[in-house]
This record gives structure tokens, sequence and C-alpha cells, in this order.
């Protein structure tokens, strides 16, 4: 499977002021596309800390690291000097980002939501990229998106801003994540144990799995005491829906007899969009 | 300040099955005892994974790990595995763990939740713990936590089920972090301001920065089209809680003066608990 690692960059997320609701939206739009999310790291607004970050992650080899946060003209948005401080590549104004942003600005001033449209220097900033890497247009912000290729590892960094992060995720990050994937499909299906505990569970897991090893079976007690209801959730994935289908299908059936014989009850669970 | 690092473990928040509330809650609360989260980290359920994690957080010399999720009876729950493989420490069955986990189903077996409280193997499992380890009491759940001190660094392995790892928390952990944190104090507030762009706020917030060293000042837009609303968040962690007022009552107000003369409009905003 194609790996891909987010790194998040912001002290807000860090001091619990935002819930990283960006992290859990990439993660469900990659994992659908038939791409694995090996890893999540929240890192400050500091320079040498997303530089770390982005080193390490370059060490563990994923295919894609994509970043949040840190795009924007304030002098905590960091996240593209820390890139290219990672891999060791020189900071310049980019014509076609620049171009970008001025339209953005010359379109807010004929909307009347400003009154100059000139490129203060916090406006350069935005279109400050390292040199060879691409402006992703920002159809609903200023910040483009930046995308760089770097020995096999393709970097992209989206803004914080969820409704800008999601604009360009959809128009130009999902077209580069497909084709990566290739036939990849990720299935997954969820059943709702009730009357039994956490750990008379487990072995008849451990037995499913065995018997349906292209079948990952996790458990999440959902109750107060990890009693009263317990969550199994069933994924795979592979090159076609129908494989999938039937191999969660197979191990749902089993799993259900051993439950029942057990003594346990269960029901199925709709899952949330 | 004291340095905290946030492990957490579960292929459900990679796949965005979950939303990592665990970690909001732990970065909020945290960093209200004054102490200084400095990344969070989510890793699979896969031994390699969670040593590896554990090792480079343990190369950033943080005071103290803090690990979410993987203390279960489940073949995936693999934290204390994999704390130990990091730290080169034996597994134990520990005996006053043993008994923490024995208890709890004894009491469901009086609860009639269920029917034997035998210590199967999977039961025996969560009690199974680094040797030198010291259990956490689970006040509602069977999964007691762990604490471990090593060479100056204390890991706490916390459950991933929100309401224990929040009693947990709450009973065994904030005592110890509010000794580490010594007089620390954390101290935040916001404004809101209308009618500018975040590029026009940047060299503002710069100078007011610049003359107040002890605030950091953060920009967050909150419309659409980074335009409409711009929250200023001001924070400080200081040792008494009337120099933090007093030095971000002075950022707020010197801000306040700066936004107005450029025609910005400013509300307060009342910080949500």
């Amino acid at each position: 499977m194609v790996k891909v690692e987010l790194i998040c960059v912001g002290n807000e997320i860090l001091i619990g002021k935002t819930l990283n609701t960006n992290a859990h939206w990439l993660a469900k739009r990659i994992t659908s596309l038939g791409l694995k999310v090996s890893r999540i790291t929240t890192v400050a607004d500091d320079l040498k800390e997303i530089s770390s970050a982005i080193k390490e992650a370059l060490a563990r080899n994923p295919r894609f690291i994509i970043t949040t946060g840190g795009l924007g003209p304030t002098f905590d948005d960091k996240t593209i000097e820390g890139i290219a401080k990672a891999l060791c590549l020189e900071l310049k104004v980019d014509g076609k980002a620049l171009k970008m942003v001025e339209d953005k600005y010359k379109q807010y001033v004929k909307e009347g939501k400003m009154e100059k449209a000139e490129l203060t220097p916090h406006r350069v900033k935005m279109a400050t990229l390292p040199v060879g890497a691409e402006p992703l247009p920002n159809p609903v912000g200023t910040a483009p998106g930046v995308l760089i290729d770097h020995e096999g590892v393709t970097i992209i960094a989206l803004p914080g801003v969820p409704s800008e992060m999601k604009a360009i995720f959809e128009n130009s990050v999902i077209p580069i994540l497909r084709r990566a994937a290739g036939k990849a499909v990720f299935y997954e299906a969820s059943l709702e144990v009730l009357g039994m505990v956490e750990s008379e569970i487990a072995p008849i897991v451990d037995e499913v799995m065995h018997d349906n090893p292209y079948v990952y079976i996790k458990s999440h007690p959902k109750g107060e005491e990890r009693i009263s209801r317990i969550e199994l959730h069933f994924s795979t994935t592979t090159e076609d829906t129908e494989t999938a289908k039937k191999r969660v299908g197979r191990a749902v059936i089993q799993i259900s007899e051993m439950i029942k014989k057990k003594g346990g009850k269960i029901r199925p669970i709709k899952t949330a969009e």
C-alpha cells in the first residue's frame, strides 16, 4: 500500500485550543482513496520543529507527506521555510504563486472587502517557495498550496483553515493520490456486540483474523465500563470492491456465529459518512 | 517550561474513523496545568511503530511522554509491549495490576454483567507490565494505566476509551504533572477583529509581539475567505496569574489601539470551556 504521512503545524493544536479535525478529514479521505496514512504528527509553529518533523518523516520512506497549517502571511506561518530547510532548498518568490496571491487581493478590492491590493512583504511571503515547487491554486483563500517532488517523495503543503485545506485537496491533490493508489480499494463494515465484555470477544477476534488473513478486525468498547456495547470494525484494502466485500462478509458471518454461540447479541451498524 | 509529548496509538485514528478528541482534551488540560505539549504523534497498532515513536520521543528529551490507547485485552493492544521494547525492559505479570484486573471482573460478576471472572490469558495480558512499572487504578474500566520512570523521563500509558483515559488522568496523573509544573501558570485571551484581512493585521502583530516579548499572539482566520473575521489569540506562561494578566492586558490594549487606527473593529471573545 502507498504510504502517506500527515504533519500538522500549529501551536493552537498543541495547547488544546483547536481540535485537529483537519487530520481526521484527511485521514478519512486518503484511506477511502486506497492509500495508507501511516503516521500523523503535530508540531509547533517553530522552524526547527517543522524541519525536524519533515526530515524524520522522509527517513521513514512514505510516498507522500502532506502538511497542514503555517502557509499564511503572519510571522509564525513557517511551514514553507521549514520544508525548504529540511530539503536544503533555496526560497525564491515564485512568479506563478505571486500572480495567484495578487489576483486574490485585486478580487477582494473589487468586491469592496479592502482598499489596497499592493504586494506588501507579508503578502509576497505567501508566494515565496522552495525552488522547483509548484503552487496549487487556493479557490477560497489567499495562500496557495505547495507541491514539491523530492527524491521520490511528494510533499504537499496545505493551509490550516479547513475550508481552504479541503478545497485545495479536492481540486489539486485527489487526482495525484488516485493515480498513485492505482486500483486499491478500502472497504469497511461494523457490527455491534451486546452482552459480552471485550476480553470475552478477544479470543474470538484472534481466531477469525487467523482464518481471514486479509481482514483487519478491531474492537471498540463503546460503553462506560468496557462492557455494555462493543463495536467490531472490519476493514480490508484490495484491488476490487467485490473481493473486498466477499472477504469482509466471510469474516462477519464467522464472527457472528461464534458470538451467538457464546450468548452474545449482534446488531449491524450503519457507517456514518 | 516542562515538556510533554503525547503519543496516540490506534489504527482507528489513522483511517479517519475516530476523531482524536483524546489528544485535544489532554493538550488543553496539560497546558492549563502550566506544562508545554511539544508534540503529538499518532501511530498504528503496530509493535515496531509504537516502539519507534517512543524511542524518537525519548531522543527529544521531554520530561513526560503520555500515551493513549492500546492497553486492552485484544491482540492489537500493543502499547505496553511497544514501551517495553523501546526501553529494553522485560515484561512480567504485575501482582498489583493483576489484583486490579481481577477485582474489576469480580465486581462485574457481582453486578450480573458477566458469568465468570476467571483470569484468561487476554485478561492477564492487561496486568503484564514492564519490570519496575507502576499500575494506575482505572476507576471506570478494566485495563490499569501504567507509569514508568526511565532515566529522568516519566512515561504514562493511558487507555484509549475517553472516559477511562480521563478518569485515570484526573485521579493519578494530575498530581504528578502539577508537582513538575511548579508555579507555572498558562493564561490566554482572545479578541475578534472585523473589517481587516490577515495580511493587514500581520505587521501589527509583529510590532506588538516585539514590544511584548512574553506574550504569544496568533491570528486565526475564521471566515470563508480569510477576510470576514480574524481571531487574535494571546497567551503567556508565567509564575503568577497577576503578572500573566498584566502582560496579556498590555498587549491587548496596544493591539486594539493600532487596529482601530487602521480602521478595523474589535470585539472580545468569551473563551469557551
